[in-house]
């Protein structure tokens, strides 16, 4: 009977261990959660915020006691890890009931990310938050009900989802962002997010970075070092890092982005411990390169992955084309594969096209439009990057992934089978029509 | 200067026609089509019908006119062509004003297709419509006006659309079905889909096969034989046959599904004559068949395909998975590559995965759900056919529809970056879960 320890009981984490017990069903699994949850969607807290879920336990998808009664998974929240003995095979924990020690046969660090904030003590002041656990959710949205202006600091995902949230909750909102709103897509698109986000009341404050917060009778302080603004609370969403700070200790090999290396069949540089989820980095799809691509899907394949190598089994996993999508009130925003500046950057030469199309047929009530901006190697004549606002836009995104992942070439994706009825589409839909336009263009 | 000639102004014709005006700037185009209108959306029929869309002429894409001044093209409506000299290269047509010959290098035949109706004079009772001409949807719709209880004879994608439209408008409907509801699809989904309609209030005979179709007093008498049914109006949806009398007529090579038979250039066995749309038939991809696709998506590439080789350039259409989506109020409905029974026809050894999975976060309300299954090779472990009815299934469809088309694998497909956020999917999409099943299936 085999040992198995998990490090975090996130989606990674859970993901592993499920896969581990349905392949061994005779090895001893115990996870180790820090949090009082397990398998939980810290994705979904904005949407508990802003009272679109109505109970912060709706977001946890098994509890502890199923993990525990059903998939016999001895489930331990609330327990940190505080040492890895990689010789002695061991991991050493403290909990509320005490220290204790578990030994394995194969480790997986599940550890997850940490919300950054460049300065530490940032995220210690009063009425400071991030997101990253449910706990910091149910902190919010207690701490909201009486607030009437709120920072947002970043205007990454997070940090638009987050504006979204408070905003509909009737509050003055502002985002602070050192660089543009969502600042991993192209200048053109995000000065379109901008636009409707100052639409709909929330105050975009571009270029503002942020050199201190602080507390000062009650308010939030936030300064960029000429200008000091108060605020009844700050939500701080400056994006994550991997929370490799165990994984160092173990001298694990840290890769280039700072996150665990791990083989494509997510095993460390130790050959018993394996890593999975937002600690570690991946294979880039489209540039080769290794990424840091904190994403749940991701979390919970190189989970799968992970468990199946346990268990035995070799799977790779492939990677990843970092497609994801979130909306701000009726505009969908989503992005896969690089942007223009990261083509320029890694010396593609590419063509860019951008087009504004009926989500579906133009009689069709409602009128929704996509915004679209599809980035084509011209050499190998294959899309790389995409990103779309609009509505309607989460088939045209999916289909691009498949079409980016699997370089399906602008030819082919004129051809495609994207079905048509008037509810759903126009007859030339948009990502046929992009591609028809890259291929007139490069003939 | 080189003289075109396009024989219907349809979806095919016009796009052909568009498309030789860009690149061969200096021919001559005459279209010559037996309607009122040209580009026009008869699938946007039904939702004239229940009053989504206001007027008929907002199924125009652009008007005659339109082509007449912005594109040069020589638009001859409510047009008929009556011969088609091929030694001469001449077509006759008549119209309003008198009878009159054009000469060409190339015709492209774009005739289209016509509803089916086992005996002819069926159509020609009172209170009996078809679905083809705008004309078509203005005369229902006045007609409905008065009439409480209406038949839909034909129980597919347009039957279905039908009902829905005519119950919308608070009619009694019955669909008369000699097969099943929606008879392209397995007989376990066209069973789901038959409890909604009922549920929503329409009558669904299934196995009905209509013998006799005539007028008594005002009313319209459906008879199966045995029972004779009395309605105010009946619509036939019996699916479409292809318009291929002047091709027989010239001498063109009409292929095993009776359709016009064309090279993948769309030309016919004619050099000298093309043909698109719904009176060809094109490559199934999936079973490297020849089959009959009239699907408007298709019928505007082929024409794409089709205009760019009367203009000199060699462009193949590599064929069809036959995408389709509709819906029955809020249950969408779509299909794509084969089903099981066509799987079993062919000698396929496949495996069918049926999951009912969450549309969305399983907490991010409405919840909504994807009925969905995916057919898979079990030799070759490609997806090979899919069918979904629920919410939100255009994206899932036209994901598997690039991974039908594109042999995309399984493993690769439960890889696939299908992008997540509450609002949108579950972290495990459908898609992926389709996948996972077969993949541990057939491990």
């Amino acid at each position: 009977m085999k040992n198995i320890v998990v490090i975090g009981g996130g989606a990674a984490g859970m993901s592993a261990a499920s896969r581990i017990r349905r392949l061994m069903p005779d090895s001893s699994i115990k996870v180790f959660e820090e949090s009082s949850y397990v398998s939980y969607a810290p994705c979904g807290i904005p949407y508990y915020v802003e009272d679109t879920v109505k109970d912060v336990d709706d977001l946890v998808t098994y509890t502890p006691e199923f993990f525990i009664k059903e998939r016999n998974i001895d489930v331990h929240t609330r327990t940190q890890v505080t040492a890895v003995d990689v010789g002695a095979s061991e991991v050493s924990f403290v909990s509320e009931s005490g220290e204790g020690r578990a030994k394995f046969d194969y480790l997986l660090m599940a550890t997850g990310a940490i919300p950054f904030s460049p300065v530490k003590k940032w995220i210690e002041c009063d009425n400071v938050y991030t997101v990253r656990h449910l706990e910091d959710g149910y902190s919010i949205k207690s701490r909201l009900a009486s607030a009437t202006n709120v920072a947002v600091v970043g205007g990454g995902y997070i940090g638009v989802e987050m504006a979204e949230a408070i905003s509909k909750l009737g509050k003055k909102v502002t985002v602070l962002e050192m660089k543009r709103i969502m600042p991993n897509l192209d200048q053109d698109i995000s000065s379109a997010i901008a636009s409707y986000m100052k639409e709909k009341g929330v105050t975009v404050r571009e270029g503002f970075e942020v050199k201190s917060i602080e507390n000062s009778s009650g308010s939030v302080l936030v300064s960029n070092g000429s200008a000091s603004e108060k605020y009844d609370a700050a939500v701080l969403a400056l994006g994550v890092r991997p929370n490799v700070e165990l994984a160092r200790e173990m001298g694990l090999k840290i890769g280039e982005t700072g996150a665990i290396w791990v083989d494509e069949h997510m095993r460390t540089s130790n050959p018993s411990v394996f890593a999975a989820g937002d600690n570690v980095e991946v294979k880039d799809v489209v540039l080769g390169k290794r990424r840091y691509v904190p994403l749940a899907p991701e979390a919970n394949k190189e989970g799968y992955v992970a468990g199946s190598n346990v268990a035995g089994m070799s799977m790779s996993f492939p990677g990843s084309v970092g497609a994801a999508i979130t909306k701000f009130y009726d505009m969908e925003i989503g992005s896969v594969g690089i942007n223009e500046e990261e083509a320029r950057a890694n010396g593609i030469d590419y063509y860019a096209v951008r087009i504004k199309h009926n989500a579906r047929a133009s009689y069709y009530p409602p009128q929704q439009s996509i915004e679209m901006k599809v980035i084509f190697d011209k050499g190998r004549k294959v899309p790389i990057g995409a990103q779309l606002i609009g509505g309607e836009i989460f088939g045209r995104l999916s289909a691009l992934s498949l079409a980016i992942s699997y370089k399906i070439d602008a030819e082919k994706l004129f051809f495609s089978g994207i079905p048509y009825a008037p509810p759903f589409a126009p007859v030339w839909d948009s990502v046929i029509v992009a591609s028809r336009i890259f291929n007139e263009h490069v003939l």
